[in-house]
């Protein structure tokens, strides 16, 4: 049984979420890997620098491929990459001189990332624009209604609802053009081999990078961008700028719930063991801790920036350990917010 | 399949620590729990809080209790924590009057921690000691060996491989003293009831305290500490300095790797996918990998001493995101530091 | 004398930066907040709001205000804002009903910011642009000259100089973008008063935005931003982003920089104490601080999205203790890479 | 004008803190700096390593040497430390074979580093006594006056005054511990000469430092600690575990304050621009910003450790920009407590 929060037997119902794991599910992240090396084959045959016939017959072995992970496990011990091992099965189970030549790992995984971004952006659009609608509808039930302005944690002047709310939802359509933005600067296929400057394919460089982006449904790219991290790094801060708004939404809601304010009633607040009467603002309380743990984790994803030569194995591994954290955080925020927002019966000053 | 790293199919080859993942299990944690709660029962038993033959009843029933786990997760999103269903569950099997009563949720989840913490103090003190008589045999084998020193980056006058190991090696007896200190204050037992006064257990909260202390081995206490954290924070401190002297262990050893330099030789490097002749210093690049990833998480723990009131939902599920991961972290750094420092076959200026 | 590097009587010949700290200047932030202030009285005046002679009279007035700094340095440790104690001065020296009614704390204070922000992103698109080209004339004396490339601190195969400089270089384009991208998103007047709903000004609301957005040459607004925090966190963000790829280049430089990898040659490097022989890469290496200075530092601005209701004094002051160093950081590493990249004499395998 | 809050012509009004700004101050770290290269130069008179009488007369021109600062931050840019130039400006005033010879950067840096710390260490454990002494003249008063435990930002079961008091002054107790358990840690001398190893020493290496340490008042050492940052760290580390526990305190002000839970009252609140009946918790709220300041900068101190080689001028300067910081924030942060607990005029429940 799992440590991680998101996954643990008991945590994971605080935690988890489905749809996001499932996205980023090891089981996905092999799907990538795999699609990845039929499409590099696939393009190399096109290309010429592959026999195309065993090409084809390498790419449909490579998407039927049924994966050893133990001995992939083992390997990344020594490796520190999953790909020596992975590219050894695929060989033994298709012509081997049509598997993975002139790749390297960080064309295989970062463009298995990419991939994985791609699924969890469009989750992400979904849920931002589904928070959105629903802050839209509470604007419609209370968005008139009297709140009392607080600043500084104190009673300032009258204001409704509407003021309030308008906070909360604003910076969501800004953090969808904010995605669409950094869309277009992340979904892009990493081809280099490898040290990076693509030197195996030849003068086949840009129409292999070309068909197997297409293939994938990426962006083509003139140059590798596995040692330029700044697109993965603003993606990151992108999640923590969306969890921070919601930590912002569940600190507001936290404080409105207050015996003596009671500014907000929700539906199905929390239970304790000692005090059966007490509502507990669980999700509000979540919200905070799910933005603190991103505006964390961003600074790992900062640090990664600083990517020596053509591969850090030690910036690359740090962000393995980040990113998906991030995602799970963020998709697991945005369920709550709307879940939560859905749950308020009544929101204003008494 | 799990996201996280410590528990992935493949990435866990990398990451994984098998001796910490057994100390942080979720069964072992609950385990603790229930340690927890029959100590209680027998405590108030003995202090007459609850009816004698009823309590050591429900502790029998509660050590040998088959938790449906499903349960605790359902009533996690609701809760924010698993006491009031396990509480429930309890309660089904055992008298229920002489079950929880006069506890709350902290006393039970951060009890458990504490216990957890124990058993993870024992293997961190003794792989510290482990990699110390490890630089110790490097030292006897390689000690008097010229070195160039290198400041800046740059190489500046010779020096020996004793005065790089010891830079490595004498933070690890600093560490062993730190770990003494803390333990001191942090293996103490929380016992705090409803808001933490105790107030449940009338005049004999000393007498309880005392006995359900001494039943878990642990320190007694006269305040409930649950909105002191910084008795968990200094810990999550310490094992961010300990991966932080095993970092500087694997920087120095991946420069000392580097073509041109070739000051250390180390049996047993990683493969590459693109050149099957390289030699990785994957080891050395994970330990940097673990020191900077814990150099971030330390910045959670602190931000959770902001506990507000007498339980912070959202700083107490912090450090559950947090403190885990920093324990595999820092088991994983000690498992690798180790075995790295025993695969150095040659180490000094050629 | 300051603690800080940046103004550090030596200190500060390592981090200071002469024309992003003019921009940061206290002076000059009170300049922007007079600014605001003379826009408000003159556009309230045009409104309608207060007594149009007396509106004039009153801007001009602030304008060339002489403010009493330590009369408002002892309204902060009261009031937690300047403008208090700020407004009591302008109101001693301008008709006092034409100053600053309707307006509050945070529109004085982050108008003020936007409009540092403004020279900033200036300063800075300057510098990415003088490094692009500083890089590109690299690439014009070296770019076909042979190097290693190394992965995971490994020789890998030959590549070019041209291949490394790719990836210090294509990033600042990409930066451009993202500053483009949120300097609209940020250059935005901050109008809310009292509670942020801007009820002072009745139906005259959109006409008293737009025209103190037009006369500071910003973005109106059709509702107070300032309590979402989304801009000036990503703003924040991009400032590490860049000195993360400045970062890189200095990790690379120095690297390269090593006795027996030698592929650079600076002009001008540092001397030691002890070796007076010693070049250090203190340039390279100071880049390499910047960026991970920033890279913590982001993780502050990203707290301070949990900005609670409609003014956290907590949230805010923490921006204001962290934001001007990220900017006087980002200043400085752009300086340092500029200068660093016109140093280099020679790069590439010998 | 600094841009530093600490200095600030107005923020430094909210931020700043007079004693702690001496200790830190440039001219206290240079006096430590002359006290080190005269502990130095008599210490290697006294060995026979100088000239006896040479070796006096350089540490008394050293003592009263008036250091030309601009030329040291001139040597700054170029060198990354201050230490070139000042030996140089002291050889050109005192007997040059008796100044700094064997010695190097970090010995005079980083020792004094250590006095400076010694002295900050002082300050901070008087504040942690006056403020424990202020909370216990609090519990005298109000004690034993009822107040609503919280729990989960929700009223739990009433409690005293006494039992939310005890959270914010038991910690106290411990830093204490802590610091006095930290101090042995830190207050050693460091000497280690070019590469750390003091071969220029020789058989008089134990002497030299032995005579240098009693000179300073600092412990003697066996090995340099220069590469080993790990009690700085831990250091860094106990600052913001003192200013967590005083971010609760603030935390728990300010919510204890809001109009409808009323539990505490404070004379001297600070005022609003816009309104001027507002009473703002000032202090409570800066009391959590600082926390949160500190709990940032932490991670930096961490990042440190990853120290490479017998020096790193990137963790080294890394720790100039943050340690002075971490200082200020918690001396203001306990005087900011001090005064904020003598200015409770009422608290527990109406």
């Amino acid at each position: 049984m799992s440590v991680s929060v998101f996954d643990h037997p008991w945590l994971g119902g605080l935690f988890g979420d489905a749809d996001m794991a499932a996205i980023l599910a090891p089981e996905r992240q092999m799907t990538h890997m795999l699609a990845f090396e039929a499409a590099w084959s696939r393009a190399c045959g096109k290309a010429g620098l592959f026999e195309p016939a065993a090409a084809e017959t390498a790419a449909r072995a490579i998407e039927s491929a049924d994966i050893d992970l133990a001995d992939i496990a083992a390997g990344m011990g020594q490796d520190g990459v999953p790909v020596p091992r992975l590219v050894k099965q695929l060989k033994s189970i298709a012509p081997p001189e049509a598997v993975h030549k002139g790749a390297t790992s960080q064309d295989v995984v970062d463009t298995a990332m990419v991939l994985m971004l791609r699924e969890a952006s469009d989750l992400i659009a979904a849920r931002l624009g589904a928070l959105d609608a629903a802050f839209g509808e509470l604007d419609a039930r209370f968005g008139d209604t009297p709140l009392m302005g607080r600043t500084r944690m104190q009673a300032a002047t009258e204001m409704t609802v509407r003021d309030r709310l308008l906070a909360w939802r604003l910076p969501l359509s800004e953090h969808l053009a904010r995605l669409d933005q950094i869309r277009e600067r992340t979904e892009r296929v990493q081809i280099g081999g490898a040290s990076g400057d693509r030197k195996a394919l030849g003068d086949s460089a840009e129409a292999v990078v070309a068909d197997a982006a297409a293939a994938l449904g990426l962006a083509p790219t003139g140059k590798a961008w596995h040692a330029m991290r700044d697109g993965v790094a603003e993606y990151a801060g992108l999640l923590s700028l969306v969890t921070g708004t919601l930590g912002k939404f569940g600190q507001d809601v936290a404080l409105m719930a207050q015996q003596g304010i009671e500014e907000v009633a929700l539906s199905g607040g929390g239970g304790s063991s000692a005090m059966p009467h007490k509502q507990n603002p669980v999700s509000a309380e979540l919200l905070i801790t799910l933005a603190r743990f991103n505006a964390v984790q961003v600074s790992a994803m900062h640090h990664a920036l600083v990517h020596e030569q053509e591969r850090s194995g030690t910036s690359w591994a740090l962000e393995w350990m980040v990113l998906p954290q991030m995602l799970m955080t963020t998709g697991r925020a945005l369920a709550v917010a709307l879940d939560m927002s859905q749950r308020i019966t009544r929101i204003g000053s008494a």
